[in-house]
């Protein structure tokens, strides 16, 4: 893969905020022994460095009665090497999709010899795990643990924590287009490569969206992400004095983090999980307030933001309301500690703007799943060691 | 990559028709080096193998006024190793398109450093060039090369004989989705990796094309293939006394072959061009009629049909008519020395019940460009070393 080299980085307390790289060649191919001059312009990632990656990465793929055609091409474009990690949230009652999910994924691992987790988000065992590590709050009323794509994600960050990856990486279930999952992966890769830091984060920009869908969830998206992303850089321009327009990916779903970075942030539920990583970031490591990881501050947060090359279609899942994409969005940087007062009234402002707000309403606060490395991870493991077996396919060979 | 392995294969005088192979995989990953016990249902095909049948490949891109956009996606996406080779047939004199589409690829190339051709259809000294070759029924009355993708595969085959390679692939201009060329690329090398014979062909058939377009032109290509597929597999038991399906790929842009294939067989105008490939790999091979190719009938001629993963999706050129697009693949088998009258009669009430022809109405002939072996290479050769040059990007590098 080649991408183009980093024109520009802003620097913010210790985050080094990379400003948008895009893709050039999807597969550069054969490694080149000779120095290349187009070296300060582009990035050239060899294979060997991509399939280095891919071996330390999961790939975690949330998923929620998703078409199983759609699920079966995602998998089918995970690179090889990566260790496919399905956490699912669909329906075992009536018709039991969790299975098909399972089955589905059995047969790709057969064929293909390779390893995959997958596991309910209401599996008892994982319960209970999350419960012995003192992380309660993942769970409902019920003792199971609540619904919602950002709770998925959190499984998915704690079984590659047991299987001691050095990457967490996500893509969604309902991606058309096997082609633009594999450059996803691909891009998680380079961007780490470059990484000189091991608290890194890669988050995907879509090259573009296809008008072709009837709906109108592609032009809600651009528009939650274009309003995410301005007052993003507005909380940022706050503490800098200096107006900036670095964040491009606010609402990225396609993203990946080291590890290391993805253990020690919180996760908002819903359409509020991605940008809360970035405010949390902000928060922990903008240099305005106190930090609580020394250990990464010193090492410093990096943010990549690469542009695909593959448009992104994915399954329209009907109309959603602006208000149910943007107000958790926005929610997250109004609640944020970080967010000064003057802040706070232009996110107010933008909010009723955009009528998805009443004057006079309140914000609801996002709730937050504390970051995985809070849990004690040495119970959740402990008692995980006799039920992981279960989640895994090919286990019996 | 991994695609199925070949569960079938129809034999037919010195033909291997091989049965359609899915992708299963897209990315295997790293070599392994112990043997995989899924040998008997999969193959395996390692990177270096892809990369290796890639450094000998030239990917003909033929375009015509093609949204610069989408052919900037289709080039990103040809893997690093390969040849990019351009026949263009694009407006010069209102906008001169040809020299948009001549800098969008040069750009692409400084960037990724790599080396590509790009030719107008209409150069004067390429039809001095073919004049010399004793090529000249692929000139119009105004002495250059006439209009048409097969006449641009042709110059493209031409092309990649000079640069002395061993594959020649076709790519259309007008894919959306740069994951799906990619995968392409990959699909004929992993064809290619499994054939056993020098004279060797792959066709693609596409996984699924979404339902999200607008307009009919997915439906009818699907309707043409469905057609042409059913009386190419007619043309073939009327010979061999045995009903068959074998033939799912009659239609498909998107193929491959080795050099020493291409250069033995004659191209059809417009839609005929693939059907007639096939039509003319029966008739010299098939055992019927006498062979003009003794060596390539002894090594006997191999056909891959390999499905993808991803969908294609590609631009709408607005309404065509069935009868445009049925009747010139179906004209090159009723027009076959191969086909027999009754396989003429129903070919003949096939595209009557299609309502596409009239009673008593007569189906033309398609036109045949001689096969480039027929063309007398060697002054073909020595009279372009004076212009390739001029088609080649980064030249003055």
């Amino acid at each position: 893969m080649r991408i183009e080299s980093l024109r520009y980085t802003e620097r913010f307390g210790s985050i080094r905020i990379n400003d948008l790289q895009k893709v050039l060649e999807l597969d550069s191919g054969r490694k080149s022994e000779s120095p290349r001059k187009e070296a300060i312009a582009v990035h050239k990632i060899e294979d060997e460095v991509i399939e280095d990656i891919e071996g330390r990465m999961a790939v975690i793929i949330p998923i929620k009665d998703e078409k199983l055609k759609l699920f079966e091409g995602v998998i089918s474009a995970i690179p090889h090497d990566c260790l496919i990690i399905v956490v699912s949230n669909s329906q075992i009652k009536r018709v039991d999709r969790f299975r098909m999910e399972g089955d589905t994924l059995t047969q790709f691992c057969r064929f293909s010899q390779r390893q995959a987790l997958i596991v309910h988000q209401k599996d008892p065992h994982l319960a209970q795990g999350l419960a012995e590590a003192g992380y309660s709050d993942m769970l409902d009323e019920t003792g199971v643990v609540r619904d919602g794509k950002s709770e998925g994600m959190v499984i998915g960050i704690l079984l590659a924590m047991l299987y001691k990856k050095d990457y967490v990486a996500f893509i969604d279930s309902d991606n058309y287009i096997p082609g633009a999952v594999w450059e996803y992966i691909k891009i998680y890769a380079a961007g780490f490569s470059l990484a000189q830091s091991p608290y890194a984060m890669v988050r995907v920009l879509w090259h573009y969206k296809p008008k072709i869908s009837r709906g109108m969830y592609f032009k809600k998206w651009g528009r939650v992400s274009e309003i995410t992303n301005k007052y993003m850089n507005i909380l940022i321009s706050d503490k800098t004095g200096f107006e900036t327009e670095i964040i491009k990916t606010a609402n990225a779903g396609e993203h990946a983090m080291t590890t290391k970075l993805a253990e020690i942030l919180p996760y908002a539920s819903g359409y509020a999980v991605e940008p809360q990583e970035l405010v949390s970031i902000f928060e922990d490591f903008g240099g305005v307030l106190p930090t609580t990881n020394q250990a990464a501050a010193k090492e410093g947060i990096e943010i990549f933001q690469i542009e695909t090359r593959n448009p992104h279609l994915h399954e329209e899942r009907g109309r959603i309301h602006l208000r149910q994409m943007l107000l958790p969005s926005l929610s997250v940087i109004y609640h944020s500690a970080f967010c000064s007062s003057q802040v706070k009234q232009e996110v107010l402002k933008g909010l009723i703007d955009q009528g998805v707000l009443q004057p006079g309403e309140e914000i609801t606060k996002p709730r937050l799943a504390l970051p995985p490395k809070k849990a004690n991870f040495r119970s959740f493991a402990n008692f995980m060691k006799d039920h992981l077996h279960t989640y895994s396919i090919l286990e019996e060979e």
